[in-house]
C-alpha cells in the first residue's frame, strides 16, 4: 500500500478520506487536482502533504510554456502560494514549496525544461528523505520494544501520514519485522477517528496484531497491564522537549505516568521546533465544531450545542520519557539533549506565525528543518 | 421533559434513541412493549430500567383474568421474568422486579383486583422514591460545587438515566438552581455517545451551560484550567469506596488526581453494595464490538478489526475525593465511613452472580438496596 506514487507525469493519491471501506487512488495531472486532495483531506498527515504539494508543484510547471527564468519562476511562486494556502497548519506544506521554490530559484540554468527537470528530482528528494528518515526512525525505535510488548498508539503517525512506514509506526513496523511478537492498542481517536479508520488498517495490511479501542478505554487497558509503553507521533517538539501532537495525546501521557508506562515520541528531527523554547508558545488550533457535534455527516449531538475542538494538545516534557529521532533516542534533560542535535537554526516559530511559502523571498535556505509531522 | 410517566392504564416512554434529534414519547400498553423498550433501549439508566419495569409488570397484571391469590402471584413471577431477561447488567431491573413480586406476595389479601391496586402504588412508590434520592444528592452536593465553576461530567447520570432530576446532574442542577453560575463540560462518552446525545441535550433543555468535547479533550480542559471539579454517576460502589462506572471515568479521575481536581461520585445509597469488598470483585461487562467500530449504524473501522468494548470500568476508592448520597457526602476512610451510613445487608453481590428476580424465593427484602446507577 503506497500513500502516494509519482507516475508517467502525474501523481497517484491514496484517497484516504475513503479508508477503510474503499481503498481507491485518485491522479493528479494538475497542480489544482493536488490543492483539492489536501484541501478534501484526501491526503493527510504534515509529511505527506509535503511531498503531494511538491509534486503538485511539479505539475504546476510542467506545462508552463514561459520562455526565460525569471517569467518561469514568477509562475512557480504563483503556483505555490495556490498550493500553500490549502491547510494553515501543516508546516511541513510550507516548507516543502519553500524548499521546491528554493531550488528553481537556485538552479543556476536559464532553460525551463532544466528547471522542471530539478523540480521534480527535489520532489522525489523529499519524498525519498522523508521515508529514509522513518526507517532510521524505526531502528531506533526498536531497541525500546520488548519482546511481547503491548503498544499503545494514538491517532495514525504511520505510512498513511508520511512518505511511508510511517513515525510511530515505523516503530511499530521495526519491532515487528524484527519477529517481536508485539500487540498494538490503537486509540479510535476522535473526532476524526484516523485511529480506527487508518492506524487499524495500516497495521492489518501489514498482518500487525492490533486491538482498536475508544479514546477512553486508554487508562482500563493500562490498569489491566496490557501496555507495555505508549509511542506517538507529534506535530511539534519544542527546545525542551514539550510535544504538540494530536489531541488526547496528553490524556495518554498523563495515564502513562499513572501507571509507570514509559511514553515515547517518535518525529523525525525535522519536526524539532529550535525556535520555540516551550510548548506555551505554540497556538492551539481550534477546528470546526461540527467533527465533534457529528461522525461522517451524521449527526450526534442536539444543533446549537457549544463545543470545543482543539486540533492538537502540548505534553509537557515532564511526562515524555524519550524521543526517537532520526538521530537516535534523546532522553532528558531535553534542553541539553536536544541541543547536542539539533543546532539553533530550527523552525524559528514557522507554525505560529502563519508563515507562507514563498512570500518571503530572503529566508535561509530552510532544507531538512520544516515540520515533519506524524499525524494531521 | 420526562423520562416516563404513568398515564391512564400505560406507560409513555421517551425515546432515547432518538435524542436529541427526536423527542418522541412511545406509549407502552402491555409487558411486552416495554421488555421490548428496555432491550432495545429505548429507556436506559438502570434506576430508569428499574422504574420503567416496575410499571411493566403493573402492565402484565393489569389484565389477568385469575380468581384466586396463587395463581395470580405465578403470573406475574412469569412475567417478572420476561422482563428481567432484557438487560444482563442493571441490578436496578432486578431489584425492582423483585420489590414488585414480594409487594404482591405480601399483599395479604385474597382478591387480585386489589393486589393489582397494591402493584401500581408499588411502582409508583419505586418511581417517586428514586426521584426524591436524586433531590437530596442534589442537595448535599450542591454544597460542594462553588460560584463560577467549571464541571466535567462523563456519561449521562441526569433525569433521562433515572426517575428524574439525575444523580451527578442533579449536583449540577441543584448548583444552578442556586443560581450559581456554573458551566458544565460533557465528554461525548464513546462509543454510545451519551455525553453528546443525552448529557449535553439535557442540559440545554434547562439552560445550564454546556461544551461538548470527545473524551479525549479532557485533559486539555483541565490543563487550561476550565475544570474546577468532576463528578460523575456510579453502576456500583464497593464497601471499600471503588467505583464501577462507564468506561472512561477511571480515566477522568486520573486526570484529576494529575491537577489537583477534586473527583466525585453521585449516588443512592442503594448503588453501594457492602457485599463487595472491592472493585476487583465486579466483573466488568464486555458488549457489542459494533459499538465501537461504527457509530449510529455507520461502519468507520476496517472490518473484521479485533475490538475491546468493556461497558464499564473501576476508579479506585484512592482517587475519589468524596461520595454523595442521598444520606450525605461521605469522605475517606471509605470503609470506616460508608458504614456509619450503611449496614451489611447491602447488594451482596447481586451483580456479579447473574442474579434474577424472582428466581430466588426466600430472600429477604431488598428495598432500598438494589443498584441504583446513574448511567447505562
Amino acid at each position: 500500500m503506497k500513500t502516494m506514487e509519482w507516475r508517467d507525469k502525474g501523481l497517484d493519491l491514496l484517497d484516504q478520506t475513503g479508508l477503510p471501506q474503499a481503498v481507491r487512488y485518485i491522479r493528479c495531472t494538475s497542480a489544482e487536482d493536488v490543492a483539492d486532495a489536501i484541501r478534501t483531506m484526501k491526503v493527510r498527515g504534515a509529511p505527506a502533504i509535503g511531498a503531494a504539494a511538491a509534486y503538485g508543484l511539479v505539475l504546476g510547471t510542467i506545462s508552463l510554456e514561459c520562455g526565460e527564468q525569471a517569467e518561469f519562476i514568477r509562475e512557480t511562486e504563483k503556483t505555490a502560494n495556490m498550493l500553500g494556502s490549502t491547510r494553515p497548519t501543516a508546516v511541513n506544506l510550507f516548507w516543502a514549496l519553500e524548499r521546491m521554490v528554493k531550488a528553481a530559484r537556485m538552479a543556476g540554468v536559464e532553460k525551463p525544461a532544466e528547471i522542471k527537470e530539478l523540480l521534480l528530482k527535489e520532489a522525489n528528494n523529499i519524498f525519498r528523505e522523508d521515508l529514509e528518515m522513518n526507517k532510521k526512525i524505526g531502528m531506533y525505535g526498536n531497541k525500546l520494544v520488548p519482546n511481547k510488548a503491548g503498544i499503545l498508539t494514538h491517532c495514525n503517525a504511520g505510512a498513511l501520514a508520511t512518505a511511508g512506514y510511517g513515525t510511530a509506526l515505523g516503530v511499530i513496523r521495526a519491532a515487528h519485522e524484527q519477529g517481536k511478537e508485539i500487540h498494538v492498542y490503537a486509540d479510535e481517536t476522535r473526532p476524526l477517528l484516523q485511529g480506527a479508520r487508518l492506524t487499524a488498517w495500516e497495521l492489518m495490511q501489514d498482518s500487525i496484531p492490533v486491538t482498536l479501542i475508544t479514546d477512553n478505554m486508554a487508562g482500563y487497558v493500562m490498569k489491566k497491564g496490557l501496555i507495555n509503553l505508549a509511542v506517538v507521533g507529534a506535530d511539534r517538539i519544542t527546545a525542551n522537549g514539550d510535544v504538540a501532537n494530536k489531541i488526547g495525546t496528553y490524556t495518554v501521557a498523563v495515564l502513562c505516568k499513572e501507571h509507570g508506562i514509559p511514553f515515547y515520541v517518535a518525529a523525525p528531527g525535522s519536526t524539532i521546533d529550535m525556535g520555540l523554547e516551550s510548548g506555551e508558545d505554540i497556538i492551539i488550533e481550534e477546528r470546526n465544531p461540527e467533527e465533534v457535534t457529528g461522525i461522517a455527516g451524521h449527526l450526534t449531538a442536539p444543533e446549537g450545542v457549544r463545543v470545543l475542538n482543539p486540533a492538537f494538545d502540548v505534553t509537557p516534557n515532564s511526562l515524555v520519557t524519550a524521543i526517537i529521532t532520526d538521530r537516535g533516542i534523546i532522553r532528558p534533560p531535553y534542553k541539553d539533549n536536544l541541543k547536542k542535535h539539533y543546532n539553533k537554526e530550527g523552525n524559528n516559530g514557522l507554525y505560529n506565525k502563519g508563515y507562507k511559502a514563498c512570500t518571503v523571498r530572503e529566508t535561509k535556505n530552510r532544507l531538512g528543518k520544516g515540520t515533519h509531522a506524524g499525524s494531521e
